[in-house]
């Protein structure tokens, strides 16, 4: 944790809120719910800012001249050193009073800064929030000066979070689970190949409950999402699961 | 059809453009797919703006204090007079090129109106887009002096469109499809009771291809989403298809 006032930090903060309005454009963000499956968990990366109560989910503006799904692409790869993602829009948050004054004023008042007039972060902001599946394994948690922490959380034991975030990842989840059938192949949530009891404990983790292994496999098997991988000859082979993969496009 | 140059037009345009700064957040509009089901086919609303060559969705911006949902419900009221509508947000459009800024010029310029400094209309716009679900009766359309036509057209036949309107559409079908049995149930696309054969002329213009009777039947019927009515007694009674309603609450 950076202590209160920390030089780095404010610097940081203080740069950023002056120039930021020249950069992005105005009342729009991007909030980014990153999910990534490990140890059986569904994992979103989460930050924080200095020294606030609150964490946050990666977030940033668009440049004037940007087009926005490239910006959320350049947001991810900030935090995740990824460079192919799997992303989609599924909200847009844009109730007038979802940021709260209160706690900007707070978090510049902890930090012993004196909040700009027009600060950047006290506006309103539409959030057009992005969600993207990522292999745990391969990302690489990048954080700048801005931030004092950046890691990944169940998304069954979320901390306290700022604003409207928690009710952002409750809609990504639940957008998730509509559409995970789909999504599943073309992303890089479970990297291929997988045995079926890794399949089925990704799909517990997404919907948070069990399924009943017999059914579970009849219904996979049945969807004609999954191709059976030839066993390889080993001493052993006959005792190990069979492997899977997505059918499709190779990836 | 207004003629060029008509005065009641120039001077709504231009009383728009003088206050839309200060009345709207700047920079995000709202582009509103609203699709109605009717003889046969999957219509949907268009209007023109003055001598426009194009036709464009109905479209509007965010009051400064407003909520980006009740926007979307203000905008789609005001051209149809419903008060109680399905509605969707369904994607955000956003590339940094999509507001074609020579078109703007030009309809100025066929209006005879001078092009303010700073037009409203010329700046980058983020479309935050919604679809709706409506009871084609229920519509009362409702013009104001800045559209010379607003009418229904069948999403098969369209007209040319302004921007990236097109594309929007397409993506509003798209998703339409995938959303169709989920959203049906809760929307007023097809008014309660209907018989099978309008069912499946509903599902058939949404998926623009036609379906087997039998199969379609089978299907829908083994969906569980419908609720077949109890056929009164009447003399004809044994020669009229069965009626159907969707099952869960009662609209």
């Amino acid at each position: 944790m950076i202590a209160n006032g920390d030089k780095e930090l404010r610097q940081a903060l203080q740069h950023f809120a002056s120039t930021a309005a020249d950069i992005y454009l105005p009342g729009i963000s991007i909030d980014t719910v990153i999910f990534g499956f490990h140890g059986g968990k569904l994992n979103i990366l989460l930050l924080r800012f200095g020294n606030a109560d609150n964490y946050s989910l990666p977030a940033g503006y668009i440049e004037k001249k940007e087009n926005i799904d490239d910006a959320a692409i350049r947001i991810l790869n900030e935090r995740t050193g990824l460079t192919q993602l799997y992303l989609e829009q599924f909200y847009v948050s844009g109730k007038a009073d979802r940021i709260s004054k209160q706690v900007i004023t707070d978090a510049f008042k902890n930090l012993n800064l004196k909040l700009p007039a027009n600060n950047w972060f006290s506006q309103r902001f539409i959030s057009v929030c992005y969600y993207a599946l990522v292999d745990f394994t391969a990302v690489q948690i990048r954080s700048e000066s801005m931030f004092s922490e950046i890691k990944w959380f169940d998304v069954k034991k979320l901390p306290s979070l700022l604003f409207d975030h928690h009710s952002i990842i409750k809609t990504a989840v639940k957008k998730l689970q509509t559409d995970l059938d789909h999504k599943l192949p073309e992303s890089k949530l479970l990297p291929e190949p997988f045995t079926m009891g890794e399949l089925q404990k990704l799909y517990e983790a997404v919907f948070q409950k069990k399924f009943v292994r017999t059914n579970f496999q009849r219904k996979l098997l049945g969807s004609g999402l999954l191709e059976r991988l030839e066993k390889k000859y080993s001493g052993k082979a006959h005792k190990a699961p069979f492997l899977y993969r997505f059918k499709g496009e190779s990836k």
